[in-house]
């Protein structure tokens, strides 16, 4: 059985805040839970914040671009960009809501990092084994709508491989690289009320076997020469 | 506080059983429970099964050609097609694992319809107001590893739109069409064990206000024309 919910009272976040800290002084973790943590409030923390007039869509493009590797496509105020970190999501990943008036958040430089840097503080404070994953909301190539994926993760697997398990008639299966990291960011939005504010959620019950160093950058990154579609 | 629990002991499934008789023997069903169901069984129920030589790659192909609408790419081995039902996946979405060797499984002809099948019977039996889901394993263009995706629904919004909610500095949001099916059949493969043969999972503690009718065609596959990457 797995179970989720979202520690309230987690206030608004300026930079230089512990999210450690924070988070442990929301809620009670225990031994193999994954703490999800939004991209925005790791962003907040480090100081991804810039000034930028919220009207000016010039300004806002620029931006985008500066935060891009590459632009994929483009329709109307829409860019799809190959960002710095290696996402292709729209807009450089750059959102102006939940953000004062004045300013907009970027994506972390390096999620995987931020990763790393809360769940070894989470651990070594608690004593506790646990898994880190920043989320943050993406759309997809052929599907409407938005899902939370996996920016970064620490402690935890990004991808579950299965490759060389059997299947129920013991023949080998094929395909099964599954992306369990993501499959967490999705399910933890689950957990969250409509209104937002929410920007933590706790996963537990996972298999003891899926906590281990991992990547997002390494395990699920796809390199741009094995891409049928940029 | 979200619930994530796979019932044990469903069997191998034959054209012709009944998914609804079969899922509540399985487990004690609550008000405002959603049902997901891969989408294997629900195409063995169905009768959606063929025969084929699992070491004829040629008859594979012919098989994979019939169940799409158009070929998108091709590498090797693999085709990334549109199917029939309108979804852009590997193969047409024909799987030859966990299968009797001579068949393969085609995708449900029509999900929407095979969840509000299942939804429908399992509400009058029960007389609780429940969603479903059918489940399916889908690659992604630009991240590796699979996630589990809704094939169809019904009871259950598929998308669940925040447009015009305001966030929490009190501006209304953008972007906020979040793909709540697909994020349900995410979580729930998180409760399924490694080893498989676990078909049905049961997601308990959504918010009353998902339950309705909806469609995986409509609110979610997006229409070629909006497509940035076809």
């Amino acid at each position: 059985m797995i179970s989720l919910f979202a520690p309230q009272g987690i206030g608004e976040i300026h930079k230089g805040d512990n999210l450690a800290d924070i988070i442990m002084a929301s809620c009670e973790l225990r031994d193999y839970d994954v703490v999800t943590v939004t991209s925005k409030i790791v962003s907040k923390a480090e100081g991804r914040v810039v000034a930028i007039d919220h009207h000016d869509e010039k300004a806002f493009e620029t931006l985008i671009l500066s935060e891009a590797r590459r632009v994929l496509r483009r329709r109307g105020s829409l860019i799809i960009t190959e960002t710095h970190q290696g996402y292709v999501c729209a807009n450089s990943g750059i959102d102006l809501s939940n953000v004062d008036e004045g300013y907009a958040v970027l994506l972390p430089s390096n999620p995987d990092l931020s990763a790393r840097r809360i769940q070894k503080q989470l651990s070594n404070k608690t004593g506790l084994k646990l898994g880190v994953v920043i989320t943050d909301t993406f759309g997809r190539t052929w599907r409407k709508g938005v899902t939370d994926v996996a920016l970064g993760c620490a402690g935890i697997a990004a991808i579950l491989d299965l490759r060389g398990t059997k299947d129920s008639k013991g023949r080998v299966l094929v395909a099964t690289e599954i992306a369990i990291a993501d499959e967490i960011a999705a399910a933890a939005e689950l957990a969250k009320p409509k209104a937002g504010g929410t920007p933590v959620v706790i996963v537990r019950g996972l298999d003891e076997e899926v906590f281990r160093r991992s990547s997002i950058a390494k395990e699920i990154i796809r390199d741009p020469s094995e891409d049928l579609f940029r």
